[in-house]
C-alpha cells in the first residue's frame, strides 16, 4: 500500500466537468491511499477569507486580463467568442484529479473510502487559521422563482465560518445580494453565471448580525465526487448520473464508501465540491462550500469478481456507511444516453422529483433482489416498511432521491 | 386533569373518514389526557392472528350476511345499488373517536402530544399475547405498475409478527398473493378496494420462510391522525391535508407533538392507522398494520394566544420531537378547496412529489420566518445549509414530502 500526496495547483485540477480526456495527476493501485486537496469554487465570493495568502488558491483563481491560471470552467466549448468565458460554465466545480486506478476497466466497480476530511483554514493575514464558507441562493436554487419578498428575483450569499474547537457548527457572518460583476476579460456577469469571478466587495451590501443564535452542526462532506463517463470527452459537473458526480449527499463524508461502476479504462476519479454543511434537497442551490481535505483509499473490484457480493450488478453509485446502505435515483439515471447531443444543457428542462423517487425505488429493489437474493415481494415489503427515501437534491439538473436501508435489518441472528 | 378511557367499540370507532358531523366518543378539556385504543383495517387479512378471540375487534368487524356491524366504510354513498359497499371504500381507516374539545374553535390549533404508544396483543387461542401486522403491496403502492416478476400486477400481502421482548422488531411470518374475495353481501372484491373484507384462507397460497434473517426495527406510530375538515361533513381518510389525516410520517409515535390547526367547533380529532413500522416513501401502499393502543394528551392554543410563539399563523399540520421540528408538505395543501366538489376521487390524479416538495419548501420558509423572525434570504440559506426533506408517502392520493430542521439549531448560546 502508498500513500500518495495530491495538493491543489494549476497542475492537479480541472475545472466544471469530468474527463477521460484529462492527463491523470495521479496513478493508483488498488489498496492504495491518497491525501487529496479540494477547493471550493466558491471562494471569490470572498476572496480575502477563502483565497488571499493561500498560493495554491491564488494561483488557480489567479485572472487578470493578461492570465487566467485555469482558461477552461465547464464542459461547453474553449473558442470564443464567449457568452460567459472558456468552458462556458457548463459545469461549475474546481475538481481535484483525475485519479487513474491501475488496471481498472468498464465494468469494474472502485469503491473509494473516505478515511478522513479536515478543513482548509484561511492562510490570510486577518484570518489566519480561521475556515470559511459560502452559500449561496442562486438562480438554480428550488425557491428562486417563488421568492416573496423584494427584490425578486436575486442571488444572495450568505458567508459563514466554521469553528471547529469541540463538536464543529457553522455560524453566518454576513450576506450580501449578488450584483452585476465585470471578470477581467469585461464580461458582465448580472446572476452566478460562471465560476471563479471574483466579487468586487465594493459592489455588493454587506448585511451583518443574520441568523443570529443559529449555529448549523457541521457535515463535512464531498458534494461531487465520481468517474468520468465514457459517452463524451468532456461531461459539465453538474449532472450527477451513473458514474457519480454531484451527489450533493451529505452522508458522503468521513466514514462513507462510495461504489462507482468504471465507465473507462483507468477508471479517472475526481473530487471537489467541499462542503460544510447541507440539507437534504440542497434548497437554495448551493451548500456551505468550503475548501477540504480529505484522506481516501481506493479498492478495485473486478467484474468477474462481483457475483454473489453486494456489487453485483451495479450500475448505479451506492454508499455505504457503518449503519445503512443508500442507493443513489435520478431523473434519468443516464442521461447522458437518454437525451443524446444536446443531454448536458437540456438535462435542465427535464428536473423532476417524481422521476428519481421512480428511479430509486427501481435501484433499491434491484439491490434488494441481486445482493440479498429476495424476490420482487419480498423486496417491496421490505422496502415499504424499513426503507427510507429522501429528497437528495433538487438544484443539479438531474435531481436526486436516495433510498436508504439499515444494515442492522440484515444481521443474522 | 381529567384521564380518559377511549376503548374499541361498534359505538366510539368510525370507518374511512374524518367527520365533524358525528357525535363525538368522548369530550376532554385541554390538558386532558386519555387513552386511547385504535384497531388495523388490514386485521382480516388474518382473521385467526388479529381478530379472533379479541371481543371488540370481532364486533367491530362483524359482517354477516344479515348483520353488518359498522356498515359505512368511507366517505362515499350510504345508499345502494354499490359497486363496492356502503361508503364504497372512499376511505379506509378505522379511526378512533371523535374526541371532542371542550371550547375549540376554527383559528385555534390544538396540540396533541403521545406520550406512549403500546401494541395490542392478539387474543386468539393459538396465538394469544402475541402482537401480528399486515403489509399489503396494493393496487395503489408506487410500485404497482412497475412490477418485474411475474403475474403483473398482483398484490401481496404479507403478515409479520412483532417481537417485543428486548428492543422491538418485526419479522416476516409468511406472505400471499391476493385472489379475488367475496363479501358476505356477494360483492367480489379482485383487489383490495374495500376495507375490512375477510381473506378466506382457503383461497389464498402461503408462503413461508419469506424475507429470512431479516428484522425490522420497530416504528410504533400512528398513520392517520387529525381533525375534522370544515369542507365537506364526510371527508375520506386516505388524502393527508390541512388539518392532519393520513400523514404516515413514522416519527408520529412515543414523544410527539403534533400541532393541528382547528378547522370546525370542538375540533373533532381521530386517529387509527396504528403502525408497526414504515419506511419513508411507504412505498408499497401501506406500512406494518397492527393495533396499538396509545396515551394521548390534549392542548388547545387558543388563536389570540398564538402571536409570538412557534404555533403564529400555522395552517398545516406540524411535528414537534425532542430533536426537531417537521412541516408536512403535500401535493395540494388543502385539496379540498383546490378541486371542488370532486376531489376526494380526483386527487389521486394530481399525485406528485414535485408540487409536495414545493409545499414544504413554502412552510418550512414560512415556519423560519414567522415563528423565528427570519428574513426570507436568512430562512433560505439556513434551508439550504440545515433543512432535511424526505419522501414521506408516495401512496395517498395526495403525495406528501416533510422538512425538518433540528432544534439544537435554534439553541441561544
Amino acid at each position: 500500500m502508498k500513500h500518495h500526496n495530491l495538493p491543489v495547483s494549476p497542475e492537479t485540477v480541472h475545472w466544471g466537468y469530468f474527463s477521460k480526456a484529462v492527463q491523470p495527476a495521479i496513478t493508483v493501485r488498488s489498496g492504495d491511499r491518497a491525501t487529496i486537496e479540494t477547493l471550493t469554487h466558491h471562494a471569490n465570493d470572498d476572496y480575502e477569507r477563502m483565497i488571499q495568502g493561500d498560493p495554491a488558491a491564488e494561483a488557480i483563481f489567479h485572472w487578470t486580463k493578461e492570465q487566467k491560471t485555469i482558461s477552461r470552467r465547464g464542459s461547453g466549448p474553449t473558442e470564443g467568442p464567449f457568452k460567459l468565458g472558456a468552458g462556458e460554465g457548463i459545469g461549475v466545480h474546481l475538481m481535484t484529479g483525475p485519479v487513474a486506478v491501475e488496471g481498472a476497466e468498464p465494468g469494474d466497480v472502485l469503491e473509494v473510502r473516505i478515511l478522513d476530511v479536515r478543513p482548509r483554514p484561511s492562510q490570510s493575514a486577518c484570518y489566519c487559521g480561521r475556515c470559511f464558507g459560502s452559500n449561496a441562493a442562486a438562480s438554480w436554487g428550488f425557491h428562486y422563482h417563488d421568492l416573496i419578498e423584494e427584490p425578486k428575483p436575486r442571488e444572495v450569499v450568505t458567508i459563514f465560518e466554521l469553528d471547529t474547537a469541540g463538536e464543529p457548527y457553522a455560524k453566518a457572518v454576513y450576506n450580501y445580494v449578488w450584483t452585476p460583476q465585470t471578470d477581467p476579460d469585461g464580461i458582465i456577469h448580472s446572476t452566478i453565471d460562471y465560476p471563479g469571478v471574483r466579487v468586487d466587495h465594493n459592489l455588493v451590501t454587506k448585511r451583518e448580525n443574520i441568523l443570529q443564535d443559529i449555529r448549523v452542526p457541521a457535515r463535512l462532506h464531498f458534494g461531487t465526487m465520481g468517474l468520468a463517463p465514457s459517452e463524451e470527452d468532456f461531461v459539465s459537473s453538474i449532472p450527477p448520473s451513473y458514474s457519480g458526480g454531484n451527489i450533493d449527499d451529505w452522508r458522503i463524508g468521513r466514514g462513507a464508501r462510495m461504489y462507482y461502476p468504471v465507465a473507462v479504462d483507468g477508471a479517472y476519479f475526481s473530487v471537489g465540491d467541499p462542503h460544510a454543511a447541507q440539507g437534504d434537497s440542497e434548497l437554495g442551490g448551493t451548500a456551505i462550500e468550503t475548501s477540504l481535505t480529505g484522506d481516501f483509499e481506493f479498492i478495485l473490484h473486478k467484474k468477474n469478481d462481483l457475483g454473489g457480493t453486494v456489487l453485483e450488478g451495479l450500475d448505479h453509485p451506492m454508499l455505504e456507511t457503518d449503519e445503512q446502505w443508500s442507493v443513489y435515483g435520478f431523473t434519468y439515471p443516464n442521461y447522458l444516453e437518454a437525451l443524446g447531443k444536446d443531454a448536458q444543457t437540456t438535462i435542465a428542462h427535464h428536473s423532476s422529483v417524481d422521476k428519481a423517487m421512480r428511479d430509486a425505488f427501481r435501484k433499491m429493489r434491484r439491490f434488494l433482489m441481486t445482493a440479498h437474493n429476495m424476490s420482487e415481494d419480498e423486496a417491496i415489503a421490505l422496502m415499504s416498511v424499513a426503507a427510507d427515501f429522501g429528497v437528495t437534491q433538487v438544484v443539479d439538473a438531474n435531481w436526486g432521491v436516495h433510498g436508504s436501508i439499515r444494515k442492522n435489518i440484515f444481521k443474522c441472528y
